[in-house]
């Protein structure tokens, strides 16, 4: 059986779940707790992070990014990019800005400061980095719902891979309680769209020892 | 004629430079002073930052890894990630090696500290990153070494987008004279053998006002 091995809020890792599922790739998830740097795990990938893909094969793919391109070339028969050049160059484009931006402004400011410091005993929660993730998550909405306001979806007609982006980053933050949606309803409606997605079942359905998401976060009709 | 705004330190700029250069792509540089925020540039790309592309059609591409995988789309004559979908996660993993650890653990404390700090005004150097970025840098010197000592390039037997990515960091911090090459021959002679590619000229020769490169910078013997 082909292994993810990941931790059950990291952007990245609900990045390649989303995908594997959208491709319906049977998969298996192990959480590795990366700060432990667990000598098997570290051989699997030097760089020590999370996803890691081991193939049925024993093939090991490492990296959200490398990964995300890995399944579009070697599983091209459902394809989350596009088809010319310039729609994939679009929708790499809308990822980056949530693989990175997204992740920068907010999700490192709340989930890294709420969960992973928790997790990796590395001091309290910075309050100011808390504030700032709060007030930045509100103009990364609107841009949701800018763009959702001309193309069905975030990078044009079609579901793709900046959607999956962009709702491994919410969904993280979402568990936490963090983002109001109902000032934004462009970006709500996107989300319940994603929501309504078999492929999102598995991360509505994560659960932190200790820590359970807020009653909306699995409603459908939040 | 295709314009590309750039920063002449900012490895990102210098990878998507390599590689336009290794395509055989001509293009004319603009330099875009990122803090000034200038209108017509947030216009080409909302996120703020270099590398942007704009081609002869008006067509902008923005944002480093999503220019690197439109180049190799739009321009597949002469490829620089592999054949298989094995070797381009191979030449990806290595290349996001570069573009994501060695500039966090060595670029960002040697570069962004000494330069980019002084031109964005944003204070002193941190003389504790500074160390750091000094400390970390051997271990990737010797990881360039030990890739060397079982492949002809970082990533295989042919010069590969890989090559470039590294290229482009540690050029960065070798215009600083921050790079102990001597200690590391496996890696000094990967370095010599990039420097002498014609597609490492504009980059050996790059100037910045007040800061002459050391005289090894662009000595191909060095």
């Amino acid at each position: 059986m082909r292994v993810l091995y990941h931790l059950p809020l990291h952007p990245g890792c609900r990045k390649i779940r989303l995908l594997l599922h959208e491709k319906k790739l049977e998969f298996e998830l192990k959480a590795e707790q990366v700060w432990q740097r667990r000598e098997g795990f570290l051989r699997l990938n030097p760089s020590g992070e999370v996803p890691v893909l081991v193939e049925r094969d024993g093939v090991v793919i490492a990296e959200t990014p490398v990964l995300a391109e890995y399944l579009e070339e070697a599983y091209p028969e459902t394809g989350f990019l596009g088809d010319t050049a310039l729609d994939r160059a679009e929708t790499r484009r809308l990822a980056w800005w949530f693989d990175w931006k997204f992740h920068q402004e907010v999700t490192a400011n709340l989930v890294d400061e709420k969960i992973f410091k928790r997790f990796m005993k590395a001091g309290q929660p910075d309050s100011q980095a808390i504030r700032a993730g709060h007030a930045n998550i509100r103009y990364h909405l609107d841009y949701i719902a800018w763009l959702c306001d001309r193309r069905t979806w975030l990078a044009g007609d079609t579901f793709s891979l900046a959607d999956i982006a962009a709702a491994a980053q919410l969904s993280a933050v979402d568990y936490l309680g963090d983002v109001a949606w109902d000032p934004v309803p462009g970006a709500k409606d996107w989300y319940a769209r994603v929501k309504s997605r078999p492929s999102m079942r598995g991360i509505l359905t994560d659960s932190i020892a200790g820590l359970a998401p807020p009653p909306h976060y699995a409603d459908l009709d939040f």
